[in-house]
């Protein structure tokens, strides 16, 4: 049972210019010799090998003349992976079977994932062994409250594992993060502006969008340049205390943004996955102190006091498992901060708190400063109970508007966010008082008129809760970039009418 | 909010002769004009309109001259479901928001899902509106026991409705099925044999292999042609009272194909998914009275005697709901039955049980048997306890023979099965007992070899549990069409080398 190398036929490359998003594929012709002898059919998972290049790709095979017998087609992600270009001989092989679906089945059936399995898995999916059937099946199998506070350590640490990890020449990096569900609650830039301003270290990586129209990198990248390498991100540090980059572009916990792609598409977030992205990422990124506002409402994605606590637990358990230290803070999630939702919007508002004008959103305001003030006081340079008051001190005194812009031309340049050419407003329809805002809905709405893709799209929220309207009053705006996205938004907005609702008054 | 009818530009058909399985892709140029201005992307999920027709596909952007400006490219399953040809005029919009999806969700977080909610999720299926990342969290969320027996009723009912379903004039319709894991327990076109031979009428529809290396479909389909349209397949029955076709050529159950097709990337059978996959595709075709065989053994796919009482309970239970009546058969699952496990290789051994040559598997042989026995007796033509007696007097009088030849002629003409190319034997590596066959790791084998796909590939089993051999008897021999498929096989052979336990003798 001694096995011979197996013979490898040279294949000629094909670039075909066609974007099939991160995802390898490779075209070969029904008829070729490669495709008979090797048995070879339509979405087989197959090898790629360019010299030191391994890649595993899905095969589609073709009958037309665009790839010839003794070629290989190529798509723009396997050409990018492997290196290569037009005309540069490659091999192909089956590829191996999958070891760690097993683990994944396991999981299924109920049973507990141990360190081991759990890196195993993240490896395969880092190697990009996992087919988009594959990740769903992980993601899913792990969604619904079904990992233990073990089982979450563990993913947490074979994540971090998977990818760099940043090591910085302070013992005290602290970060905040904001586990979602609140449409337009973008305190970020204002937190790591004021933090810097007041002699912390916060080189702060976020992440895009997951299941809402704007993640904090989406809203920045509006207004400054965010895909930054790692050599340039530790310039901006150095320089200015902090950094507000896309995390992604970091190689930091690299598995997170491929499950986060699955989950994006089946607009789920899966609980363990949650806390292991967002710690991963922190670890990783060399984190000491992580502050986590947790948002509670009914519609928000935290929706319990009791949920947000539990949470809490297991962020605060996990963290201490992988020595850093959590701290949550529960606000309100029952209606959006600020007016924006999309990135544009939001960096918008996020403009208006730091340049103090006098239509900036309060809501928004207060909240950053409060969280400010508590990662103030976290990282020692406020005294216990002294944050909130310090935080304003320094918003209010221009510093940390100076300090944002620092930072936004250390990453290549502050620019001014830009608006959408399509716009449609949304009346009230009866005078009374706004009774329910289902957040839900809210960011569903801007999602579907294009945000994040579409930067400037989105929606602007013009009323509150409890808040007086007469017929005829704005309610919202639709931000969209082409008619087909408003249409398509429209389209939603016609099926569920009453999601944002005025209620004639009875007392 | 009324909404105007969205601007449909139209575009030129390219068939680019592309083979994505059975997913449709489309192809459109990154800067053209139709991209731009309806925000399309690629992965973005969209219709494409040709008259009357409407299909959901998968959208690649390409950069490269084989699609122009004003043109758009299909791939092949594209073109069959839209029945277009190179030049037609076709639409494209955004695929509207998979309301179905957030019933997929709940699932997730552990809630029941009701008969509607499962109606909308197939229909949904069947529409080809699900990706292959939400086909994956379906499958996934349903895995594991998740499903109580009102959602498979449900899910049952709902795969019934969502395809053809077959009218007889008789009142009673038979059928058996067999709960897999077992490799090569071929008994159905013996037991279909004689039971058409003993009067009953019994309109056989298979499937294809799921997680296994052959299914009954792709055995007989090496003997005699099984993808039969619905008229010709009533002819068959109406000329000898049984047919043994492939269900899916019927369009019976059509969401079971596209779930097993996803079942099987995941290497995964899905308790509630296996239950409905089952019963529907039985209700479909007509069937009343259905005779379930449940091998049970510690690496078959139903491992206890507890477990198989478990399934027993639920499969006559949902049937009751639905107006089948099922009766179940609890088997010894230990163990392979026959020699072949491979498509052409069981079909031998059936052809050597009908043909009672010497050298027939007794073991396929008595089973057969005995559940035809069982099935005569349920279907009154023959007394209780008299079944057996019966079955075996068909067989052995050449009847059951006789009526098979008359099917295999009448579904357009019986073929020998092939022998593959490409042998590899592997023997015993000492004087001893077969103490351990683990037959988990042999159908695992016989895939990696290429079956079922490759019909003459698998393994040719020699030897049964406790029996005595010699250093150098043949254990067993790899099946397969290629070099390639055999390298594969003996590469996972190499990593396992003691499935097939020979163990000296100690008494």
């Amino acid at each position: 049972m001694v096995m011979e190398a197996k013979p490898l036929k040279q294949l000629k490359v094909r670039c075909l210019g066609i974007s099939t998003h991160w995802h390898p594929v490779a075209f070969l012709r029904l008829d070729s010799g490669i495709a008979r002898s090797e048995g070879l059919v339509t979405q087989s998972r197959i090898e790629l090998v360019a010299g030191e290049r391994v890649l595993t790709a899905t095969l589609n095979m073709v009958t037309d003349h665009f790839v010839d017998d003794g070629e290989i087609g190529l798509s723009d992600a396997a050409v990018t992976a492997l290196q290569v270009v037009e005309g540069d001989l490659i091999t192909v092989r089956h590829a191996p079977a999958i070891e760690s679906l097993h683990h994944v089945r396991s999981k299924l059936y109920g049973h507990q994932l141990g360190r081991q399995a759990m890196q195993d898995i993240v490896s395969d999916i880092v190697a990009g062994h996992y087919s988009d059937i594959m990740l769903a099946a992980f993601v899913t199998a792990c969604a619904g409250s079904r990992l233990d506070t073990h089982e979450i350590t563990y993913l947490t640490d074979a994540m971090v594992k998977s990818g760099e990890r940043m090591r910085w020449p302070q013992a005290l990096i602290v970060d905040k993060h904001c586990l979602g569900g609140l449409p337009g609650n973008r305190t970020t830039p204002i937190i790591v502006a004021i933090a810097a301003a007041a002699g912390l270290i916060m080189p702060k990586s976020s992440s895009r969008a997951i299941t809402s129209p704007a993640g904090s990198a989406d809203t920045l990248e509006t207004m400054m340049p965010v895909q930054l390498d790692v050599a340039t991100m530790r310039q901006v540090v150095e320089r200015c205390g902090a950094c507000m980059v896309w995390g992604g572009a970091m190689a930091l916990s690299p598995a997170d943004d491929l499950l986060i792609r699955v989950e994006r598409a089946l607009d789920l977030d899966s609980e363990g996955q949650m806390i292991a992205s967002v710690l991963s990422k922190k670890i990783a990124a060399g984190s000491t102190h992580v502050l986590i506002d947790l948002p509670v409402g009914p519609t928000a994605k935290v929706r319990s006091e009791l949920q947000a606590k539990r949470l809490s637990g297991i962020l605060v358990q996990v963290g201490e498992e992988l020595g850093l230290t959590v701290r949550t803070h529960i606000s309100d999630g029952s209606q959006p901060v600020g007016r924006g939702i999309g990135p544009a919007l939001e960096a918008r508002d996020v403009l208006a708190v730091l340049r103090r004008q006098e239509d900036a959103p309060q809501d928004l305001r207060e909240r950053a400063l409060t969280l400010a003030g508590v990662l103030l006081e976290m990282g020692g340079v406020a005294s216990p109970g002294q944050g909130l008051e310090r935080a304003t001190q320094i918003l209010d005194r221009g510093e940390a508007l100076a300090r944002f812009m620092l930072i936004a031309e250390a990453q290549g340049g502050f620019r001014e966010p830009g608006v959408a050419p399509y716009q449609h407003a949304v009346f009230a329809d009866r005078d009374g008082v706004v009774t329910l805002i289902n957040n839900r809905f809210l960011s569903r709405l801007a999602k579907l008129s294009g945000a994040p893709a579409d930067s400037t799209a989105g929606i602007d929220f013009h009323v509150r809760l409890g808040e007086r309207l007469s017929r005829g009053d704005r309610l919202y705006t639709v931000h969209a970039t082409s008619p087909g996205a408003l249409a398509y938004a429209l389209d939603f907005l016609a099926l569920h009418p009453h999601e944002v609702r005025v209620d004639g008054e009875f007392v």
